[in-house]
């Protein structure tokens, strides 16, 4: 049995201002709509014989990642069992991939094939990927822990290497030589010129069983403090929300350094599809096809002697004049302009805006709840407005505010309302009125979304005042 | 008797996105708030022994240009008066010149001596200007039609040249030996070296009988023209709105052509104070002081290893990596990224914009009416939501709309609305709701400003679905 386990997480701040801390790198759109989380989850349930995905990710993207997943209705016709456990904390992949190996061995055994898939990697190429798999999977079988090692295309100095050592019976594979560090540019390029080094991919693919003993010999702490978390952990609760004391405890450390360079039998398939983790605007921009000046664009725009700029927005018309190799990527409430050569340097504006504690580094404008999304439209003395979108079928917290009465217009789809002592159906052009200390609840009882217009007006409009009296979701 | 006469228009497509054909350059705030009429207008009532502003602009521009005007207090405690003669077409200065002449012989006296100042002129030394314009109101009253010469601080291309002749006897001023078009480079440079050349400023000083005989005689297709507009004009309405049919035969020339290049008695005093005519936002960009790195903004900015740009937004956070003299001029629906040396290539923007008719060349998402102001902060499928802010005693027409409905929550002030057959006071916090077909007025009953948020439902939401039934600004 293979199981795929995609990791999801990771901030992504070379992605701002789309990526943000409630919204990192798996989640943003890439130019053909789809994101990088939807398209792992579409390449591992493409896979034969996969019927469960585990998808380890921080409780704060629960909702998200379900809604992702939702929208995959390949997912949803196989019959694919989700399956989730969801930290509260980060402590990079070794804890992570602990944590996903005791869960499959408690629920599949130990001899489940567990395929380690980062959510925020690109590969188009499904038939080279499904046939790197196989390879794996067969290795891993045989109680190797296996790494997919990307041919690389040019001697980049942001990837750790692997150094592939004997060639194994498959005449595919290599006993790994030893991982290298991140290398300076002249190593790189005696690596390249070797032809023996590839790119560590960060996928991986092994047995729960042989994960289980490698942890235990190589990382012992690592396995001990998920074994306590899980210890604490309510495992047959969906989700399962690991203990946060336990694993706040577990090291920060990566399945590289914990295990895969201490362990004995660790194999590499090398592979040479297109493969690419997003990592910088340049990398994005790669995704749309250029223009005859070089320019790509995904918006309304007017360029005027201007040339290999990329160019993206929501709904902003975009004017450039005279310019050459910019980044220009527009959000509701932030704008980056950046060189093209300086993409890396994006994670220099994050941590200024840390500095500032600028609230673009947290959230968008547009925040997603496990009922939908709210948009803030405008927010002046006295008052804010929102667009509040309600799921079919889904249902905001039975709630009150101390300091805020609220307006609300449905514009799109039928409100179910519970407004104190009433429960009222709020159609389009239909509006109600929510006093302050009015116990309320929005319920969309129709099939398509629910689109409310919400005018709040009071002294104070922060998200805090809010006493949740009921929640279908256990944010109470 | 001095009276200085404000021509106000032009569209000033090099200042895109921020000046639109409904809000043109003298409109737009510089960087310490106020705008270019605004700074004309204190200018004006500045001088001594002025009492009356004449004001000659679009019909489309008079709200607008009074909103302007009631801003300065200095105007009121004056009290100025302020004529206006609304031009319901631009046809360039000589039409305009030609009409304030006529109506300051009819209201002043031909010995009135006329100050011809353009709206989108940036001169900060108050007391060379009044010194100037003594100057220049002496010789004036000797029948000398007067320009104002700017002391040329480079070899400008983008001006037009005065050359001095013999001096006058105020060992100030010069006979005009000629003007000269917009020169080349090479000349422009010869002009500087000789020290006989001065800018054109575009503003004139004569006695309204000196100009009234000079366009008798060197342009009297003009003069006729504008009489004949005179004659079927109502002179006596406060504003003067000048007759369409008349005014749009007149030609299309400026004052210089049709009569200060003709005219004999032409005189220049010269003048050594700093002028601009923000022609461009290089030159807007030169009056916000510099940061030791040459950066010049004037929002929340980041910006790393980025060098001599010139930053302006209403609300976005702006990064920059790695770039350097560039334009980044922000606004809710257009953004405009242009190098320094091209700021005067952004006319090309708007050129090609206008070919895709696109709303950004005419409007901002915020509109001006006489009774206040719009704003649209979203646009979705069947709803519109507007931002409404209504003056102190101002009063939106009553009107009906056939296709959409309307919701109205007041957040700041009160309103009094006429909803079908009931008159009723919505104040803060209190909404009403106006089915389509229903005749409505919103009133402004109060001192402070009424904030209204609209919310619109509909099939069709368009500014045209609107059935005026009465309307105190004659819009009906």
């Amino acid at each position: 049995m293979l199981l795929p386990i995609i990791l999801s997480g990771g901030a992504g701040s070379r992605l701002w201002p789309v990526s943000r801390e409630a919204l990192p790198k798996p989640f943003i759109a890439l130019p053909d709509g789809e994101t990088l989380l939807q398209k792992t989850l579409k390449r591992a349930i493409a896979l034969p014989g996969v019927e469960n995905v585990l998808t380890v990710t921080n409780r704060d993207y629960y909702f998200l990642t379900r809604d992702e997943y939702e929208s995959n209705t390949e997912s949803d016709s196989k019959h694919i069992i989700h399956d989730y456990l969801l930290e509260p904390v980060g402590r990079n992949t070794a804890p992570a991939i602990a944590a996903a190996t005791l869960h499959a061995c408690r629920k599949h055994g130990e001899d489940t094939v567990l395929l380690i898939l980062p959510a925020d990697h690109l590969i188009n190429d499904q038939s080279s990927f499904t046939q790197a798999v196989s390879t794996a999977t067969t290795l891993a079988s045989q109680g190797w822990l296996v790494t997919f090692g990307i041919h690389p295309t040019a001697p980049e100095t942001g990837y750790g290497y692997i150094e592939s050592g004997e060639a194994l019976a498959d005449s595919i594979s290599h006993k790994v030589a030893r991982f290298v560090e991140k290398p300076d540019l002249e190593t790189a390029k005696t690596y390249i010129a070797s032809n023996r080094f590839t790119w560590n991919s960060g996928m991986f693919c092994f047995t729960a069983g042989a994960m289980l003993a490698a942890l235990r010999q190589c990382a012992p702490e690592v396995l001990s403090a998920v074994e306590q978390t899980f210890a604490a952990t309510g495992l047959d609760k969906d989700p399962v929300v690991l203990d946060a004391t336990g694993f706040t405890l577990a090291p920060d450390i990566s399945i590289d350094y914990a295990v895969m360079e201490r362990a004995d039998k660790v194999a590499v398939v090398p592979v040479s599809f297109d493969w690419s983790d997003i990592g910088s605007w340049s990398a994005l921009a790669e995704l749309v096809a250029p223009d005859d000046r070089g320019n790509r664009t995904s918006c309304e725009t007017v360029l005027v002697d201007t040339d290999n700029c990329y160019v993206q927005s929501d709904s902003r018309m975009i004017a450039a004049v005279g310019v050459d190799d910019l980044l220009i990527v527009d959000t509701p409430d932030a704008l980056l302009i950046a060189h093209n050569s300086r993409a890396q340097d994006v994670k220099s504006v994050v941590a200024r805006l840390k500095l500032l504690s600028h609230a673009t580094v947290q959230h968008h404008r547009t925040t997603h709840r496990p009922w939908g999304t709210y948009t803030v439209l405008e927010e002046g003395v006295g008052f804010k407005l929102k667009r509040i979108v309600v799921k079919p079928g889904a249902s905001l917290s039975l709630q009150m505010h101390h300091h805020r009465s609220e307006h609300w217009v449905v514009v799109s789809g039928t409100a179910m309302v519970i407004n104190g002592e009433r429960e009222i159906l709020v159609q389009r052009n239909e509006s109600t009125y929510i006093p302050a200390g009015t116990a309320h609840r929005l319920t969309n009882p129709g099939v398509v979304d629910c689109v409310m217009i919400e005018v709040q007006t009071g002294d104070y409009l922060g998200e805090d005042d809010i006493v949740r009296l009921e929640d279908r979701y256990g944010r109470v």
